[in-house]
């Protein structure tokens, strides 16, 4: 049997709805789940501590997004399943529209005039242009790469680092600590788009953001771990780093009484720069569970050694 | 001589230190005049009422920007003197730019979101994508048949509409009222880049908004009159139009008493669109300097039958 979890209900709802249509109304188990030990194939987006380990015969967890930091953080006991998550094209694209919302209302100022308007303030602050701009991809994955392709197509000098070597048309790519160190001090947009594993844990820290080139600005559309909440505090008040967009916190939602909520430096969207769309990843999910049953290899599966 | 004027005195300044440069700083009156019966030609922009009319030996009227409507406006009367505008495609790429960051910033909700952040709340607004969304130009001059191009090529569909009929690759270009009448219809974002003319001021008023699409966004880049404000209030709160971004007003800076201020569905910005950069436009000046000198055809001269 398949079984859904997704952490927003109506989500949840809207999955079950489309298996349940493709497989069948009986062949599928919203949560709370009433035949836990039928399910072999679970759907699931930030299942709640130990819910995986409640089902007997699990074969397949299957991410409902591009990330599984979800499932690694909270589950890891569950040794006999495989992992496999979302690989679609439109999540990367939106990642790249989102990014180049988030880089040009900085670089035309938008939320200072946004904030002026409220204060009935008319002050003009100078702008900057694409051309003069260096953008700064960290993690060239399946989103990091084609964001980082489609920014150049753009216009703006595209540098990327990633733990392996890679090599993206128009994109200066980076790997290894001196790398990184030499393309921090030439950045000007720095954009996280890591996986969250043990090793990008506090990744965006004080001793990253020392190597950033004075003035410049942090977004973070990877994951609320990835960043040391301080450090980016003091890196602000410093007058270091100019701004932030944060799209991903800690905890989502943040709670009232973060600093970030009230910083005037710091823009924060609630974790919705890239949502997957249900109606372009369904097949890979439906691929996933038709593949299951046969025994063939399954689509998008997670490197359980690199936890991505 | 070479008379300058400019509304805001630092660019002024900076303009007449670039001229003093070129051609020796006893051929450049900064405003005040000391020299008025000298003047032959004025580099101006936005100049006092009458003041053209104070300058007997005036040949050439050289506007410090694209648009010559503060020279028609104020100073119809100077009859003998030629007026040229700038043609920089500095001037229309910027306006792409921004153009691009207010259609983004609405498509990705992010004026939503910095106004929620500061009330500290935390809802997900459903965003949109480049490729399903129609952005339809007014006006297809120098400016605004760059900006429609850049962002065909960029993945939105974009219509024009233009006084004479023009050919633009990847953009389907209308004239007439029929034609614009339909184009309107099927427009989610309508972005003013019109000249000022007798013709087009009040040009964005209710009957054009109630061709809109319902939903429909408006960005005026143009000028502040071309808008009936009135109409566009109406319009907003109707629920007719979605919102709209204003960077051009009737009176600017806006006057504190104003609704747009404080309405919920109005984005201000001060008139930043694109800022001549003397930089890159300095040269023309220069050239169009020595031409009224040697007699020969100036560049960038305007029509005074159109206008522009």
């Amino acid at each position: 049997m398949i079984g859904v979890y997704c952490n927003r209900t109506k989500i949840g709802e809207s999955w079950f709805r489309a298996l349940a249509e493709e497989f069948g109304e009986d062949q599928v188990d919203l949560y709370p789940f009433t035949y836990p030990d039928a399910i072999e194939f679970i759907a699931c987006w930030k299942a709640p501590h130990r819910l995986l380990q409640t089902l007997p015969n699990l074969k397949v967890i299957q991410s409902l997004g591009a990330g599984v930091d979800h499932i690694f953080d909270r589950d890891n006991a569950v040794e006999q399943a495989m992992i496999a998550r979302i690989i679609d094209p439109q999540l990367s694209v939106d990642m790249y529209e989102f990014a180049l919302a988030t880089i040009l209302a900085d670089m035309k100022r938008l939320t200072f005039y946004r904030d002026q308007q409220k204060e009935k303030q008319w002050k003009e602050r100078r702008y900057s242009t694409i051309p003069n701009k260096v953008v700064s991809i960290l993690g060239l994955g399946v989103i990091g790469s084609i964001v980082a392709q489609k920014l150049s197509v753009l216009g703006f000098q595209v540098k990327g680092w990633s733990r392996s070597e890679k090599k993206i048309d128009g994109v200066e790519c980076f790997s290894g600590e001196a790398d990184l160190t030499h393309m921090l001090s030439q950045t000007d947009y720095l954009l996280n788009l890591l996986p969250l594993t043990n090793d990008t844990r506090g990744f965006l820290n004080q001793s990253l953001f020392e190597k950033m080139k004075k003035g410049s600005y942090l977004i973070n559309l990877g994951r609320g771990p990835h960043l040391v909440d301080e450090d980016l505090l003091t890196a602000l008040d410093q007058e270091h780093l100019s701004g932030a967009c944060l799209d991903v916190f800690h905890e989502e939602p943040l709670d009232k009484e973060h600093s970030f909520w009230e910083h005037p430096k710091v823009f924060m969207t609630p974790h919705i720069a890239s949502i997957t769309n249900i109606e372009t990843a369904r097949k890979q999910v439906f691929e996933n569970i038709r593949r299951m049953r046969e025994g063939r290899e399954l689509l998008n599966v997670v490197s359980m050694e690199r936890g991505y």
